[in-house]
């Protein structure tokens, strides 16, 4: 085995210098960045020692910690989904997380997951769309116009040569917004048509992302308005009980997940049989398992966001931090002069407290 | 319910503030906090949604997380336990954890719990042995002198009243070491007898803590050295195929655990069948099951270190911390302005970086 020189503090990259970071190399460019170091990892996946994310419900919401590592590394994020947090003018989704080394369990790095939870998933969605959509795509239906759905845009725009997409969401007032910060990002007005329904959204989509809100059982889209061909994102469907697409739906596609025993309660695939069919799309990404093999197939993905592809936003996040000199140490462990002896850390501050 | 009024950025208690924190108040005084806080939370187990914690495993130790949470508050734990550590100059164990509100999932409280680890660990088992042992308990055999051993023997004597202790560890130097933490603590020389053996050691004690670096299944102190009435307090063992006791010795006593869907797979009764009876430290606390019910039983608390400790701990170092005016803010969450515009992040991070 290698020697690797790890350090022995804990560095930081906190959310303000995550943002700045983004800024600097555009979302587009991270976005780029983040599929790369996704597929690689997707591309390795017996590599890693997975399991299905540790939620803990509320009344208002859910907190997760989702773990993963190789031999070498390891990972964890914290993350949360409180859909009325807006109401206290907090995000409905705020992450953390951090990496460790697994040769010693020193945590090498720490930061915030929130900017990068959103990139991250977009990410995930256009890397599965650019295995499963008919090749041509160009045209997207977005059912559902909060963050996620820009970050969305701009993944499907960046990665897969999106040129039109068709918006619907209930509220005009969050459509206004998408457009705002698309137009901010370069995709011009024009190339957004805003629908007065999910019908009218759908209609000439090659590609169709959900991404509502839903908080229970519902349908954002109409089984009879989706089309032989199509590709659905189905990305707002993530929790137990929690879902966007009719069963009815599900029975006539081709679907693809990122890790069947999570997504089998977290999916839209809750709504089928626990053995129902289903295609890993790191099989998918090493050719293992076909991914679309007609134009006239109806190919999901059922994206419920998995521990691995924070795996790898972490390491891309701590090498773009490191290489702009972003990170910061944090004392989030101790160093001890000798390492058997921990009982000396509370001589040494009582020493130093009295000298004060 | 009751509104709470939370902050809306993340408190921070690194490792030196923390180790300060304990030096004031001095380990005695953490201790009896440490375990009333303990057993005010065992006492409403119920109220608890709890899971055995998420190992990864290395050939060099194991990362876990310890996640639980009642209604109203979450914590996890983040933990390594590398034995090898030393060579490199870093801790065996180091430990860090995060209390946030299941409301709104923000995380309110992250600090350094490597200290504080040891500390719990310790009070714990002080707490089960108020229940265990034979009153009037005066004699306490060591078993390992390494960091824990210290903070068990400061347990012991504060909050139990322990007069005595006989030590034995393979490695001279290390007792030496206790010794001298020890004194620093205001245990005199004279209440610690070296011994030169287990059999020397556990000679008229009337509780057995074993807390060595076992690695494998190992028997620290033999079967026949135990005599009835013996409280043991086993500690070292605390993993798969980490076992400090032989088999027959735990034919012989009363079982307590901890959570038995923890202890099962990581405690010493990983030696006996899955469905060998034990009872439940919360349910001696409360009532609901008897404790020690005769001088001559042997009973034995198999201790591994449960989530809810590591819960309670982190509230009463949270309150701590606030009252001595030591909490930090940390960005490690972005606070938005309008909590459902993300994307805002890039846009104000790239207007700062083209101003400055």
């Amino acid at each position: 085995m290698e020697t690797r020189h790890l350090p022995t503090r804990t560095a930081f990259l906190g959310a303000a210098q995550a943002a700045r970071l983004v800024a600097r190399h555009g979302p587009g460019r991270c976005l780029q960045g983040l599929a790369q170091a996704i597929e690689a990892d997707f591309a390795r996946w017996p590599d890693f020692e997975k399991s299905a994310r540790i939620a803990h419900h509320s009344l208002g919401g859910v907190i997760e910690l989702m773990p993963v590592c190789d031999e070498q590394d390891y990972a964890f994020k914290y993350v949360n989904g409180h859909p009325g947090n807006r109401l206290q003018g907090l995000p409905t989704v705020m992450a953390f997380g951090a990496l460790a080394d697994m040769a010693t369990g020193m945590p090498i790095f720490l930061a915030d997951l929130t900017l990068v939870t959103a990139l991250r998933t977009a990410a995930t969605s256009a890397l599965a769309a650019r295995h499963l959509a008919r090749p041509g795509s160009r045209c997207m239906a977005l059912i559902g116009a909060g963050s996620q759905a820009e970050f969305q845009a701009l993944a499907f725009t960046e990665l897969l040569g999106i040129e039109q997409l068709r918006v619907f969401d209930l509220d005009p007032a969050t459509m206004d917004k998408l457009a705002d910060n698309l137009g901010h990002a370069g995709i011009a007005a024009a190339r957004i048509t805003r629908c007065a329904s999910s019908r009218e959204a759908l209609d000439g989509a090659d590609i169709v992302t959900t991404v509502t809100a839903a908080k229970r059982r519902q349908a954002v889209i109409a089984d009879a308005d989706v089309r032989p061909g199509m590709h659905i994102n189905a990305v707002g469907g993530d929790g137990p009980g929690k879902t966007e697409l009719p069963v009815e739906l599900l029975q006539r596609c081709r679907i693809f997940v990122e890790y069947p025993p999570q997504t089998r309660v977290e999916g839209e695939i809750q709504q089928l049989p626990a053995d129902a069919p289903v295609s890993e799309l790191w099989q998918v990404i090493t050719g293992q398992a076909p991914g679309r093999t007609q134009d006239d197939q109806i190919t999901l993905f059922d994206s419920v966001g998995f521990a691995l592809e924070d795996f790898a936003a972490l390491r891309w996040l701590h090498a773009l931090a490191r290489d702009a000199g972003m990170l910061q140490p944090l004392d989030l462990v101790p160093a001890l002069a000798d390492p058997r002896d921990l009982y000396r850390l509370v001589r040494d501050a009582a020493h130093l407290d009295s000298r004060a």
